[in-house]
């Protein structure tokens, strides 16, 4: 049985729980981040780190540990799991409210599960649907994914791999990815506001520059519709080709060039820096 | 020490929890309804029930319990626990997830909790803030007040009790209250779409029938500034009186002569019937 820690305590992951009394339980209030380990080792840890304090900050949680301590705990999970390709989670809840509403001391979850390190591109390439939906307070990783959930019966009914939200006609992220076109003059184009920036999507745009004009702004629906290729981003996944987004067939129905040119040089990043 | 149900299982409630895998700690999904008991009686429990599997079907939970089974659990907590004046939580989550992502068989937990008996008026009266924000899915009592507990810091700044919501200037709730108003020719109005329908807003419309014009539509911002009286209802508060939205003062700071009469019919109304 691989362990959890909650709090300071390593407890068997079957164990692992929180009383009904936490804000998470009572109030869906919470936050986490999550990323990979590759080999036994923490894959953009700094970033992911940089964003869980962002996260807690925005959402009034003090991290009861200096960021060394919350590594040294990381570590000390791994070294009990063994489990060298995995997911890590770490949740912070909103605490055990005396009267079920104030915000108490924050509880801390780090969760180890095995994950198949993602291979290459996927080369069927997904359908979207969109869907008119903002995300409350987007730029915290919260854990508030309740239309994201609420929408699989949607979802499925369309389909679809995911929904891709909108606001007015502009569209923002997936519940659990980041967006990008490609533009008929190669310009890789990814919305800049009003969605949680994922790490990937930080690392591709930076990998882009150089090659290609990149640009972090608004697009329509109708400009998705227009694309020459679409992708989405995100720890799990990486890279992912978007081939459908509505009934709009994105090129031909299949992954585009310079999408598989982006997903190799990610890969070879992320290889040389595991 | 008083006693929480889990699932099937009476459990002391400072061991009452559920394992970290559940969807309202991964992903805040689940929904809840509460209701208060008065010398050992629940008051309204059908209409509080009503809305509990309402709320499930659109969040689309399954209860797996009748009507009946989930009576007789709350009759089981009561006895044991044996506190006349209290308030019971029905909770209903995600259930505990495999992939942390799709939802599951849910997870049951009834809370009971020391609940003086709302007392007569409040005289002083409360100030609320208006607060551009649309509750998602607003017809399920769900477990996301993320917002709610997020906007405590601006509602102290401001010195204010809560927000007051509204979407394009229509109002619509406080995140855990109704909100009505009196207007110059002494119409009672609450807002009837985007909203919770709560119990006693319900009974208050009832009680208010017959003596008064009463009506569910739209209400501007503007027109709450020029109302005559304004209150809030909710099953912890019965009726509230507003005194002051924003910077404007309403009925000169003081409750108003129709939300007494409502609070009195109330109270008269939960007495003889508790």
């Amino acid at each position: 049985m691989h362990h959890t820690i909650v709090n300071n305590e390593l407890i068997p992951a079957d164990k692992a729980s929180l009383l009904v009394s936490d804000l998470s339980i009572e109030r869906g209030y919470g936050v986490f981040d999550f990323f990979k380990t590759l080999n036994g080792k923490p894959i953009f840890l700094e970033d992911h780190l940089d964003r869980f304090y962002q996260s807690a900050s925005i959402m009034q949680l003090p991290v009861s540990r200096s960021r060394e301590q919350l590594k040294a705990q990381v570590q000390e999970l791994m070294q009990q799991n063994k489990m060298p390709d995995s997911g890590i989670r770490i949740t912070l809840t909103g605490g055990y409210s005396k009267d079920g509403y104030d915000l108490s001391a924050p509880n801390l979850i780090i969760t180890q599960q095995p994950l198949p390190p993602a291979g290459g591109l996927d080369t069927t390439g997904i359908h979207l649907v969109t869907y008119a939906h903002q995300r409350q307070l987007a730029a915290a990783k919260t854990i508030d994914y309740m239309m994201a959930i609420w929408l699989r019966a949607f979802i499925n009914q369309e389909g679809a791999y995911d929904v891709l939200y909108h606001q007015h006609n502009n569209i923002t992220e997936t519940p659990r990815t980041n967006f990008f076109i490609v533009t008929k003059d190669d310009t890789i184009v990814t919305p800049s506001h009003h969605i949680l920036k994922g790490v990937i999507r930080k690392q591709v745009l930076q990998l882009a520059t150089g090659s290609f004009t990149v640009a972090e702004r608004e697009i329509t629906i109708r400009e998705v519709y227009e694309a020459k290729e679409a992708f989405i981003t995100s720890t799990t996944k990486n890279i992912w080709p978007v081939v459908k987004v509505d009934q709009q067939i994105i090129n031909g129905g299949k992954p585009g060039a310079i999408t598989k040119q982006l997903s190799t040089l990610l890969q070879q990043f992320i290889n040389s820096n595991g």
